[in-house]
């Protein structure tokens, strides 16, 4: 190996410009991320930021071991039969870090061919893997793609507290810390905030985690995830929500299309189309699930995870979308700030939206008539007087408002066709992990 | 009041689409933020998603109570003594919410008069004030003028885990929980995450919150605040993350001049400089403290928050920069995957970044190689079989690297002037603060 340093006049390069420098010599960094000998040549697969690059080393070429990091010095050559239209040709390889040892897995075939508690176990080294990673990426552009959209909306991104006194979604699914002496709490949601700032911005978001002391260790759970969250005022209806959340999607779905095609491609996706979004009562979906799979409805509180795959099928097969909203949950499955129907008290003014049989989001106008809430606080047997400064804004005036969370991860998982929402989370928590 | 519903010939509008509306009946919604009667005629203030826009109601108008959330139809009227070239002619006042009671805390003069417990405690009022809500406003800028600098220089945003098994600062300032009966930590840092993830994407950030059991009650601690950190691979020196952070600072301020003018003028800010920032090494800066204000150094291994105020006079003094890095902190008061100086193993290869006195940023290179790790691990007697996760990626291979954590609320309140880093927090919490 030599020692390249002072050769000033290579230029270092990313990828996507190589194309404008063929016959050039340049530098280029990675790690080796496979070797391929050939006969009297070899295949050095170099990955970097975000591309896998082909070099050709000849056979006098010392090739560093896979996974060392390294600056490589070759030229650029045209060469037709690659998709990116050449392939390097190695002069000088420089090492700048060299792995330890090799890893115990094998991370860069197609696949990480290994069981789910490897992959994780392994996370540090398994992302490494082209397509693992290219999950992340995808899942970046969702985020931008969502944010861009919310911005153009006139939506402001806030930054709200994680550590709380009470839990949003109440119930016993809340982790519980002790905060100098007091019992704090790790929240469920950003609820109560996103609403204060209603008052304030009128429209809010935030892209932050939540924390769920969830003990059902199934494939579509977590204990943390990441929540995108939005709320707005002046809504006359809580379908203004549906609509928003409607073009949200679509545009981030198109955002993909546009600045994340290499990892669409490489993950072999088709992008599901979002033009409108059937919805359907709660009540009406029991009746058309029991109807049509001949199952006699049990709960009329709650869907169970099968009968939304099932709903799922059948909307798909009526009106080809794999979107569907449920609206019009029972009051008694909803929280205290989720408005009822006027006509049916029974009824809540919120939905679910199903993506591919998985409820990715929730939903619906919040009360906003401080003597409503009171009343149904105490409906709930709810000490009011512990959510004295939530309920100052609507003691103090706050528009008619709602919002929505989305699961990212969820919402990942059914668009790259996971059944485990693992798959598609960095560094999962679960009742049974906690590292790494 | 009248009903106006159905009149869907009148258009609703935001402000800053006003001005080309002169002349018009449109729609327009918000909170009557304040109302000053005058002569037969009144001054009605609407607060809107950015702006208080000026409304004249006759003295026939029934004007709601402030704080009532409604839809004027009202005739934009040319008007050059004011600041958006217009004023709104009230037609009709139709409300959509109404205050059940007039707010305790007077919200709508120029700033929001009263103790910081009192703006702390109504937090979800007293944010509608029209400066308080600018800081957020900003606050947001910063982040979109960060977040669009990074994606520039082809960093990929990542979402890691926020509860842990292990703290990546150590000591006794985290919070911990009871995790499914095992104790867990709530993260002090991204750190290991955002070195494992540079191995995987090369570049890498995340802003997010952070978790500190800070029990010292001071106005620059909180207990959880907004992190933005990034981390870096192939780097020569630790001076690089240097050069990116001022590039990034430099990147958002000029964000902010362009996209947030109206916040700027309305807190009447004045923005620093960015070009270059100089560095100075910690024991030089030691040396010109003691000499400058002939003050003997009491403490080699750390400044005492008065010696940043004074090492930042000194400098803003000498060079006109109200930045300055000081490098090569002493190896005993940096965390144990900090790199060493290879002259002198006292010293880091790392910094700060103090502006306008305080320190808002650590940044520095981290170690690599594998078995230096362990080593520095071992003089540290730390058990290194507790970090064996993340110890992957020193054992297979990952790129010279290095990184920084900025704080958000920090930068802020010192952009903005103020000594209380509360005052930037949306909802902060302190050792005594848990709510709202």
């Amino acid at each position: 190996m030599e020692n390249i340093e002072g050769n000033i006049s290579v230029i270092e390069l990313e990828p996507w410009e190589l194309v404008d420098h063929i016959g050039e010599t340049i530098q280029i960094h990675g790690s080796i991320y496979k070797i391929r000998k050939m006969k009297g040549f070899a295949f050095v697969l170099l990955r970097t930021k975000r591309d896998i690059v082909q070099c050709i080393a000849t056979k006098d070429t010392e090739i560093p071991v896979e996974e060392s990091c390294v600056v490589i010095t070759a030229n650029v050559v045209e060469e037709c039969r690659s998709k990116t239209g050449y392939e390097l040709h190695i002069e000088k390889i420089k090492v700048v870090s060299n792995p330890y040892e090799i890893s115990p897995i094998v991370i860069n075939q197609k696949i990480v061919d290994t069981s789910i508690e490897n992959l994780l176990d392994y996370r540090p080294i398994t992302l490494r893997n082209e397509k693992e990673r290219a999950i992340f990426k995808l899942q970046e552009g969702i985020c931008r793609g969502i944010r861009e959209f919310l911005y153009n909306e006139h939506f402001t991104e806030i930054h709200t507290p994680k550590i709380v006194q009470s839990g949003a979604e109440g119930g016993a699914n809340i982790f519980s810390l002790n905060y100098f002496g007091q019992e704090a709490y790790l929240t469920q949601s950003p609820q109560f905030y996103k609403q204060m700032m209603v008052g304030v911005f009128e429209r809010v978001f935030e892209i932050a985690p939540v924390f769920r002391a969830e003990k059902h260790d199934t494939s579509r759970h977590l204990n943390e995830y990441t929540s995108v969250d939005f709320e707005m005022g002046y809504i006359e209806s809580f379908k203004e929500i549906m609509e928003m959340e409607t073009a949200m999607l679509k545009y981030a779905l198109n955002y993909l299309s546009e600045y994340y095609e290499k990892e669409i491609v490489l993950l072999n996706l088709s992008l599901p189309m979002v033009e409108t979004i059937p919805a359907i009562s709660f009540c009406e979906a029991k009746m058309k699930i029991a109807e049509a799979y001949n199952r006699p409805v049990k709960d009329w509180e709650d869907f169970e995870p099968e009968e939304e795959k099932l709903l799922s099928e059948l909307i798909l097969k009526e009106t080809g979308s794999e979107f569907v909203f449920v609206t019009h949950y029972p009051s008694i499955k909803r929280p205290f700030y989720a408005m009822d129907n006027k006509e049916n008290c029974n009824e809540t003014e919120s939905f679910d939206l199903l993506f591919r049989g998985l409820e990715i989001t929730t939903g619906g106008q919040r009360i906003h008539n401080y003597e409503e809430q009171i009343s149904k606080m105490k409906r709930k047997n709810m000490n009011v007087q512990l959510f004295e400064s939530y309920l100052m804004i609507h003691k103090h005036g706050i528009p008619p408002h709602g919002g929505l969370g989305l699961g990212l991860e969820r919402f990942t998982s059914k668009l790259l066709g996971y059944e485990n929402v693992r798959f598609t989370t960095l560094f999962p928590r679960d009742i049974n992990r906690l590292i790494p």
